[in-house]
């Protein structure tokens, strides 16, 4: 059995998850996968970095967070410059970047990966930005280094989209998908549905953790079109990136047109779709109204949904219901797995 | 780039959609997984069977079979006293298995693949049958002889199901699963909510080749309890038979019952489920009223859903949406793909 050393880059809400996510399956890692591991190094944005080869204390290290300390007193060893000098000099074995998206570059996550391949780890991302942005860069990178760049919880937390297209879809065509792809604007739609005002609708998501202190990205259709360009860019082969995709947010949909579908049994949904055309893909992300036949219909609060077009199966859908910072960790710990058995 | 002889043992419409998928796609099969293949013999039960190891006239073959003819002017070399002496002279590569579900039994399918495995063959099968009657005994023979034993269309045709627990969900733990397994049944209820009587509603289905002469095993259930427990013993890993199913059929749905529920604004469904209790799984196929929330609501015709509850995703849904026997086809052709491959 080999101890794989691990280090985060990023460690909020998800990375935390996934700490406590791997310390419960550590039994199930040895057995089923025989590798054990060991956290060595988490760096912050505003927690300050930490290393340490023995391994950190990660209840102490998690306590100390919660109450808005820093990471430094866990920090044995010189002084680090900075995020890199740290990525660098922890000789890992994996790295987990989980720092926050950049729709429009997907920096600083790109540099921190690179960074980590030149370094000889496997890197492994939730983040959006770098599949959007260098997924051609980074993959070939990664198999020069004979290393993985994988990230599936990019699109849909942790339900199985690009594991399932490299792995139990072989020889597949896909030619197009629909989908609700963003949380945030699902949730916000149902409460007004509810009678809720837009405002009143993002005060509540805020106050969750799912809406953010400034919402626009959801709103307005970013999140939901930088996740179509990562599916199109990784499983239709077709790179194109957020300002290619024709996109309308949720802004111009009024409580009486809410009503008004109500009342025609039918329901407003955030709907992303791209598909193939002449000379490469036509992607959307704009409201529609949706009726019961239709399984976008029944994809409540957060839940996310895609139905997929192949040339074998007619209607492919992969629904992901309820998840939080638990569902996006499992997609980082499928990840790990699969970088160490090479699937 | 190797070539693989194929046999085929039952060629009924899942075998030539098959064999269509294996032409459309062999120059895929070259470039993505580096084989080629060669269909060397076929044995049915009312139309002969021909072996020839040059391979089979294909086109000439399904035009003998859409007119009635008979395989056996195909067949090259010393005639073959039957199935199993079929099998064990081929010295094929492949053998697919498309023989009838037998509910009770599994056979003959189970010795038809026990002799494939026998002689050095992967075996493929789109039959329930041997999944729930002997899993584990075609599994270890499988391991033993260094090849698979894979069934990815017995359950929801070529939806990704088994490979999916198999490859892009390591570590999780599986707690139960609900959905709509049964595409004749979900049919028929939909008909009769658009006011067709369960007569005309089975008539229609047979016209269209959804329910077969003798309707029994799918509207008393029985195809839906044997996935439930192939679905058990494999993705479970806890063995039951359609015995150990409470098992309700949907001869006790009245036109009434479903203008009521319609009234209400809910649908009837055949609903499966299967849940760990503390000494193994607690199964069930039984109609149930859906409300328009729940995720089986928007399931029509013949498509069919599952959803899985985990410990670390909470509702990963699957939808399969208007299968054919192309769809059954593709599950086979990715079986073959991924026993070549090792996946």
């Amino acid at each position: 059995m080999s101890t794989l050393s691990i280090i985060f880059v990023g460690f909020g809400n998800v990375g935390q998850a996934l700490a406590r996510l791997l310390e419960r399956k550590r039994k199930m890692l040895d057995e089923q996968f025989n590798f054990d591991y060991r956290i060595v190094g988490i760096a912050t944005g505003r927690h300050g970095m930490a290393f340490n080869p023995d391994g950190l204390p990660m209840e102490n290290v998690i306590a100390a967070l919660k109450t808005g300390g820093s990471l430094d007193s866990f920090h044995t060893g010189e002084k680090l410059r900075d995020t890199f000098d740290f990525i660098r000099s922890s000789e890992a074995d994996i790295l987990f970047e989980n720092s926050p998206v950049n729709h429009k570059t997907g920096q600083p996550a790109i540099d921190h990966l690179r960074a980590g391949l030149e370094a000889g780890m496997h890197v492994i991302t939730a983040n959006k930005g770098p599949v959007v942005h260098a997924y051609k860069e980074l993959t070939e990178l990664a198999e020069k280094q004979g290393k993985r760049f994988l990230f599936e919880s990019a699109v849909m937390d942790g339900a199985p989209i690009f594991s399932l297209f490299r792995g139990p879809l072989p020889a597949i065509e896909l030619k197009g998908f629909t989908g609700i792809l963003n949380s945030c604007t699902n949730l916000l739609i149902g409460l007004m549905e509810d009678e809720k005002t837009f405002d009143e609708a993002v005060s509540y998501a805020q106050s969750i953790g799912i809406a953010e202190t400034d919402p626009s990205a959801d709103i307005d259709g970013w999140d939901a079109a930088i996740k179509v360009c990562a599916l199109s860019t990784v499983v239709m082969g077709v790179p194109i990136t957020p300002d290619q995709v024709d996109r309308q947010g949720i802004r111009e949909i009024t409580p009486a047109m809410i009503q008004e579908a109500r009342a025609a049994g039918e329901r407003w949904k955030l709907v992303c779709s791209a598909h193939r055309v002449k000379d490469g893909i036509k992607a959307s992300v704009r409201p529609e109204r949706v009726r019961p036949t239709s399984p976008l219909f029944s994809i409540n609060g957060t839940s996310s949904f895609v139905q997929f077009e192949t040339d074998v199966l007619p209607g492919l859908g992969i629904v992901e219901g309820d998840p939080s910072p638990d569902t996006t960790a499992y997609g980082l710990l499928a990840d790990l797995i699969n970088a160490v058995r090479g699937r």
